[in-house]
């Protein structure tokens, strides 16, 4: 009568949440769990299909309920900051959090979003002190990205978004960093992405060319921010793509080909989530090992 | 790298939880989770420590969240009616309830502490229609058995408590079915423990002897609410008793002596939690499996 495959769930099991809508396809329950088993720790992650209306109200039940603490993601990393009791740098200057720790009762809001990205590079090995970045995208990916470069030591960032609403974005991160953010010492400028005369420019002045759009995953994994005819990859340089499906972008098929460095988006999607499992737990999460369970080539 | 021992939780995995303080001992999670393993549901029951302090914050956040309810216990059983939705006639006429199901966005609280109560004597067999019973108690565990008593066609309940500050709550659940529950056609009375002239006389007129109090559980299990010297125990009378630890208190020793049907608290609590979980997730908990592993002998 014993062997149950019994969940170790009991009376002490903590619980960390993900406050999103819709939340069927994210990837980080399976992946902070799999973190809990591995490291044998008492947490169970579940996730929440909860939009901008409930999220108050989630975000004070947790609270009161003593939560470890929680991931946000969309629609929710903007107005969670109205509901949280402090910043850290990485929320603040994104004015947007995806991960939310209850510290002795207090709310505290980081985004592991940009702050995953970079550390990812700089496990990558990339340096990034005084370096010129070129990124493309002003999204919900890309923008994390920009604030936390501007973070991270870098001396320029040249930003390509396409000449639709998500160029009005694009300015808005251009004109924060170059205007509330100073004391970085970063500048910051804003070009159409149809404006391919200036592409070439920027990325042949940047050491790292960084994809934050969505162009190249599944289904639109046959496109690629950089035209064929557009002679701009050199051996020198860093390309990094948010996409990891597929793992090998168009993008960075390219790139590789030409001999750059080249970062996909697994990483960062790792990394954000490792950030978030050290603040919810106090303990490194095995990146290698979910990487392996989870994306590995025998799965 | 697959024979990780992978929690089954993922991003459809629905929350239940346990609003109570303290929850160091409670059986509900392994019990509830335990269930959930044995037939294969995509449920987590977690225990959250929670107070009269946070308990509107938390009813109201989990409500949002959409879970899928939540068992409450002490000191929250009668607190929690005010933030509920709609009253079950279990939790309307014990003014407490200990299980709150999210129906389609409205919280509507049952109390099966007296349900279950109810529902494993029928279980065992018991007849409830016309006959009295004389209750020993008026605590959080007695309280909803004389309530619940009171709805399920027994003709006369006595109830017996301590002359103390018990009570007066014994008054009031008195006075409450007699005044408030005309509808059920039962008559309640109240007696004090100490006059054993009534225990004796009300005794002999009943069908049930039920104890409601933890005298009999350890570390009091060398207590019993019958006097040695008092014959009172005949073989027609059937003899319940709250405790579970010991599964066979001191009375139910008696009881079985003097060739009574005895009846533990273990179905009690069983039953509680299985109508929970019916409630919960519409399926049948099951119990004798459950009973077995977290009390079986080879335990």
């Amino acid at each position: 009568m014993t062997n149950v495959n019994e969940k170790k769930i009991d009376g002490k099991t903590k619980l960390v949440g993900l406050l999103a809508t819709p939340i069927g396809h994210s990837l980080s329950p399976r992946m902070h769990n799999l973190g809990y088993s591995l490291k044998g720790l008492n947490y169970a992650y579940l996730a929440f299909e909860v939009g901008n209306e409930e999220l108050e109200e989630t975000v004070k039940g947790f609270k009161a309920a003593g939560v470890a603490g929680f991931n946000v993601s969309m629609p929710n990393k903007m107005k969670v900051l109205d509901y949280l009791d402090e910043l850290d740098d990485s929320a603040k200057y994104s004015r947007a959090s995806n991960t939310v720790v209850n510290r002795d009762g207090k709310l505290i809001g980081y985004n592991t979003d940009g702050l995953g990205y970079i550390r990812n590079l700089i496990e990558h090995g990339v340096e990034l002190k005084g370096q010129k970045v070129t990124l493309v995208g002003s999204g919900g990916a890309a923008t994390p990205i920009a604030i936390q470069f501007a973070q991270s030591g870098i001396r320029e960032i040249s930003i390509f978004a396409r000449n639709d609403q998500f160029f009005g974005q694009a300015e808005e991160n251009v004109n924060y960093i170059n205007n509330e953010m100073k004391e970085f010492g970063v500048k910051a400028n804003i070009f159409p992405l149809e404006d391919k005369e200036s592409f070439r420019r920027e990325v042949a002045e940047s050491a790292i060319l960084a994809n934050g759009t969505s162009l190249g995953m599944k289904p639109l994994d046959h496109l690629s921010i950089v035209d064929e005819t557009l002679d701009v990859l050199r051996k020198d340089l860093v390309v990094t793509d948010v996409v990891y499906n597929p793992q090998k972008s168009k993008l960075l098929t390219q790139a590789e080909e030409a001999g750059c460095t080249v970062i996909n988006g697994l990483g960062m999607m790792l990394w954000q989530g490792a950030l978030g499992f050290k603040l919810f737990t106090g303990e490194d999460m095995p990146i290698e090992e979910i990487k392996e369970i989870m994306f590995g080539e025998h799965k």
